[in-house]
């Protein structure tokens, strides 16, 4: 198909669709003539995907350019393509220390992966943020609360993940498999908040006896 | 304590703190003299709190202060509260439509709702972003695979704010339950994001034989 058919069947503009292609995000189209390229069904799958993980996932689009890139690598493994897409996705940027509270939170973290039987990564950015978790919880008096709720909170992630990964080994095919794990990983990661958000206001309702949608 | 102190024990600079009371984030101190006040520890608690929720939450300074109000709000009921908890918290600006699958995707959304025993809200926004992570699920090719995920979903993040508004519910007065119930949606939150990712990386590693940290 023509770039203005793409267009159409994607809801992107052509104006954007030329950007994802000169950014990389986009492989090139087969030329067809000089001034003109064909695409096929794989751009507009890709363009799909693009739109996702910017619209949902909330990823800039260099971000978008890493964990795409990640996925084109047919040799990676799958845990390193998680760590790409894990670093792309949003997250504040949360100042950190070394002082001793900091280093205990560390070890609170670390020791917390270990139970759950995590091999606790190398690379730092989530044990960072788990552990700025744990020094504004102890900061706002909630020390006692922290071990308890976050490995909580790891062991019902592991039944999520339990839940996707496993839906994902379904597919035979590695690429399949592959992108069924970075749009379960970012699709659902918004899923999720929004679900836990409403949760919130649900059981609190319920637990303090209010009807949530009474005026 | 002066305002030099309430900086160096909060750690958040002396201009910032005077940007906050002009913002009406943080309660002016009681006035000890024409050109000076002075702090307590309720104004270290606060400050800390608004530290929290920028930092660790990733909230806007806007955003903090409709959160703040709403805390300080004593007759507002809890799910009206966690109401602005949750629009506050950062999402992606998700296009949303009005044709036939945007149509079904709401409905999808409402059903698993109600299935669940959830009230569903009227106010959109959580059930517009479901309906878009439908939406693009469908487009990726996984249209059947969306209502099992929410439900489960769903399910999990019951399970979790039944963890944490039971634990915030042990406190006896209800400054401190809206307190604890603030921290926890909006800190509970980036935990909870980053566990599922180190859960997606150490579950698929497990489920495909590899150690996460072989090089």
């Amino acid at each position: 198909m023509r770039i203005a058919e793409l267009s159409q069947r994607s809801g992107v503009s052509v104006p954007t669709i030329k950007y994802y292609l000169r950014e990389g995000l986009l492989p090139a189209g087969a030329r067809s003539s000089p001034n003109q390229a064909s695409y096929g069904a794989e751009h507009l799958r890709r363009l799909r995907l693009i739109r996702a993980l910017i619209e949902v996932g909330g990823l800039p689009v260099a971000a978008v350019g890493a964990v795409l890139e990640a996925v084109d690598e047919p040799d990676l493994p799958m845990y390193k393509l998680l760590g790409v897409v894990s670093d792309s996705l949003y997250k504040p940027e949360i100042p950190t220390d070394d002082n001793d509270e900091w280093l205990r939170a560390r070890a609170e973290v670390e020791q917390l992966l270990v139970q759950r039987g995590w091999s606790v990564p190398e690379c730092g950015p989530a044990v960072e943020t788990l552990s700025a978790v744990v020094v504004k919880l102890a900061e706002l008096g909630y020390a006692a609360w922290s071990s308890e709720m976050l490995g909580h909170y790891l062991e019902a992630a592991e039944r999520i993940a339990e839940f996707d990964v496993g839906y994902v080994l379904r597919f035979a095919e590695r690429e399949a498999v592959v992108d069924g794990v970075v749009v379960l990983t970012v699709l659902g990661e918004t899923a999720f908040a929004i679900a836990r958000r409403m949760a919130h206001q649900q059981v609190s309702a319920r637990m303090l006896g209010v009807e949530p949608n009474d005026r």
